[in-house]
């Protein structure tokens, strides 16, 4: 096979989940695909984008994340050093919307292009027969099949749909290992489970690799509003940056159905390929115990945690809170700077409905995290109090917040790290390391970070109201409006 | 009875523990008996400071404490408006030290003076029912018995003593319900427990009603040491503010025991008079739970917290942390800004041993909290970084920091709310309200609240070392000197 445009796979991840599960590491305003979690030092979005660079198989990789998502996105990505094209969702419309979308963008350079779509929040435990796999179901997918990766199973998991084989596809696709897919089984009880291994079922594993006239195709035959949405959509896209924003209008319009029930349980041309790596779609806190490594006792902790007297337990300690266990087995203890969940290893669709409670509570930290990343860099409250608050706030080289005022509080900035360049009323101030600006209640200001290092600063809010809200945004080079 | 200086009470307060098995809430630099824990509004130093204040009865009450511990508990007496003398022990004696310089300080006013020794970790659910148990008590107590109260059980703790009563005292003792002592037994297993309170058995609350000139006599017949190192203390004393510092090298020659062990085990003077009232020593979570109000789930959650699907549980959330619990029954969960505990109700003496390992491995959070108490107010950390430290300050009307200086950092401070009062290389300036002061490294520098409200500031520290180390005293009004 030569190396090719023409013989590449193009992946696309689908980045669209908020993982509710996964509560409180994982939250709408950071889901849980951009939280180092099974790995320390990677978020599984970035794992994902890094199992994609060998060159020789795979194009550019294309993003399908929410409008919301896109800075972080991109942060991410360039931290390890992967380009990609950005498409962004205005709202959520489950996958088929979304795998349209990727099989038209592909269609535009070769309406025979191979797509590979994966979810953005798996982890895969050998990239080299993941890389594998996709080659060898490519095989199928060339000769007109929608090829899905079926996971061998390593135990009765009732969290995960299955598939039924069914017989070996003709020709080189069936000697590459593809079969014809039976039957596709929703999440079986645990005694079905069992069974459904014995009988030789796999994982519904949610990858999909198919020519993208294929999945076109089908689309029309199945789902022609999907696919009338999805073309309407991407026709009328707009440029944002480095950012293809989809017409929310026309988006809109597309049904709100997963690509499983919309092509896959329809079509004709479903084939799958028995896959062996490890893998998981790390859904609930229990998934994340089973990927983690895990020490004599069966513990895996992560973060500053101690435990005793304590077995087949997680500890993730996200902050620098020291998280400790005396005398529990199988628990589930999940701490943040501002929230703490503890739980069992089994309890996973609970956490999610604990979160819907906290919703309807009103408790903020139901969706917002206290870190929350911006354009231009992150900042975090600290303190709270009556008429202030703290916050420390860091700018990226060359990141600049938008210029605005505030009707209700004035501000100190501390510089602490770096150096800031400070418009306050039109007028230009560097501020260095261990320097101090004070913004009076009502100026025109705006904060850049000129220099080559993170600028650092400690904000001190005074006033009467300290809320976010009180933002008036005059002009910002992110394109972001008042809102 | 004539209400007379002569006829009342003079209690006692031990005030000294430390309290690790209720970790994080209770550390050695804060310990259980300061903290609001059976109640929202008061810790139980406070609450037993306020059983005491029916002046028919009880003299003002003393307070032996740790010499650390001594702003601590006049800003909280000060707090419920009870005064109070407060002698300062150098080191841990153990109790019969401190009972036997309790009795000498009584003795200094009236040889005969009636003194009650109390827990100040205790809780009791019925403030008259005790006082009119310390009332009966004294009757057999002014006729030269050391009483104790023996509390009648209500459950077959295995965590506390018992006492088994012998025989009425004669006279009027006996008629106000006062018994010998058959015998002290240690702490039960669970069988024993059943049995003993078959047999009528109670439990030894700790509390000791007492004649000084009585207690000084068998002190000095069964525990001689410890009543020379108490008297040597006492007569070297020395006098600091408002407080009786104890001579450190005199105390240091008490033996470690406890006046169980010293004197009661073995006086034949000793007494017991049977109690009802609703009493814990909060010795563990789970016992705080125990006489904590639980929801119909018998829940008990204090601060904020949410439950899903869990029974029977204490979650103890002292910061802003939300804590959640799903899908679990019989735990604790304590919450703190920086440490976070999970248990059973049942891992008392684990919570001990769990603190011991902490203080191994060097962890800050064994020992110290985030809020720390000075004499002229608090403060804790609230950010930190690898040049910089963010704190908040919090100064008391008239409190006055020391006159110091720092070797490695400038701080900026920013009050945001009151006025500070600032000495900068001996000029003085007011700083009110959304003002901001520069100290730059090296000058010597004083805070000081001149106002009627707190003062709290935000300050800045910027520098290669913020450790809390790097502070020269050169003058305080509280009479610290550098370490």
């Amino acid at each position: 096979m030569t190396v090719s445009e023409g013989s590449l796979i193009h992946p696309v991840i689908l980045c669209g989940g908020s993982g509710t599960r996964l509560w409180p590491a994982s939250r709408e305003s950071f889901p849980k695909q951009f939280i180092p979690l099974a790995e320390a030092d990677r978020s599984s979005f970035q794992a994902t984008a890094l199992r994609l660079t060998d060159a020789t198989v795979f194009a550019r990789p294309a993003i399908i994340t929410a409008q919301e998502a896109r800075f972080t996105v991109g942060e991410q990505l360039a931290q390890v050093g992967v380009a990609a094209d950005i498409l962004l969702e205005p709202q959520r419309r489950d996958s088929a919307a979304a795998v349209a979308v990727a099989a038209l963008n592909a269609a535009r350079r070769d309406p025979e292009a191979l797509v590979l779509i994966l979810a953005a929040d798996h982890v895969v435990g050998d990239t080299p027969a993941f890389v594998a796999a996709a080659r060898a179901a490519a095989v199928a997918a060339r000769d007109g099949c929608i090829m899905t990766l079926g996971i061998t199973p390593t135990a009765p998991a009732t969290a995960y749909g299955y598939i039924q084989m069914g017989d070996p596809l003709p020709g080189a696709a069936g000697a590459s290992g593809a079969h014809a897919i039976a039957r596709f089984l929703e999440k079986p009880d645990a005694p079905r489970a069992e069974g459904l291994i014995a009988e030789g079922a796999l994982w519904n594993s949610g990858y999909f690799l198919f020519r993208a006239d294929v999945m076109l195709d089908e689309l029309r035959a199945h789902a022609p509003a999907v696919l009338d949405a999805a073309e309407q959509a991407l026709a009328q896209a707009s440029r944002d940056l480095d950012f293809v924003r989809l017409d929310p209008a026309a988006f809109a319009q597309a049904p709100k159905i997963s690509i499983d029930y919309a092509v896959m349980e329809r079509t004709r041309r479903s084939g799958v390929l028995p896959v062996r790596f490890p893998w998981s779609d790390i859904g609930t806190w229990g998934a994340l115990w089973e990927v983690s490594d895990r020490d004599g006792a069966g513990n895996a902790l992560r973060g500053r945690a101690a435990v005793r007297d304590t077995r087949n337990s997680l500890v993730h300690s996200s902050g620098d809170i020291l998280t400790t266990v005396v005398g529990l087995d199988d628990v589930v203890v999940v701490t943040t700077p501002d929230a703490v969940l503890v739980t069992s290893r089994e309890a996973g669709s609970e956490v999610k409905a604990l979160v819907e409670d906290l919703r309807a509570r009103g408790e903020p930290e139901a969706d917002a995290h206290r870190l929350m990343y911006r354009p231009w860099g992150s900042y975090q409250r600290i303190d709270i109090g009556a008429r202030f608050q703290v916050k420390r706030i860091t700018v990226k080289p060359d990141g600049r917040l938008s210029l605005q005022k505030h009707y209700h509080r004035a501000e100190h900035w501390v510089v602490v790290r770096g150096t800031a360049e400070v418009t306050v009323d039109g007028a230009v101030t560097l501020v260095h390391e261990n320097e101090a600006i004070y913004l009076p209640i009502g100026c025109v200001h705006r904060l850049a970070n000129p220099g080559k290092i993170p600028l650092e600063l400690i904000e001190v809010q005074v006033g009467s109201y300290t809320g976010e809200d009180d933002i008036v945004r005059i002009e910002d080079v992110y394109g972001r409006d008042n809102a």
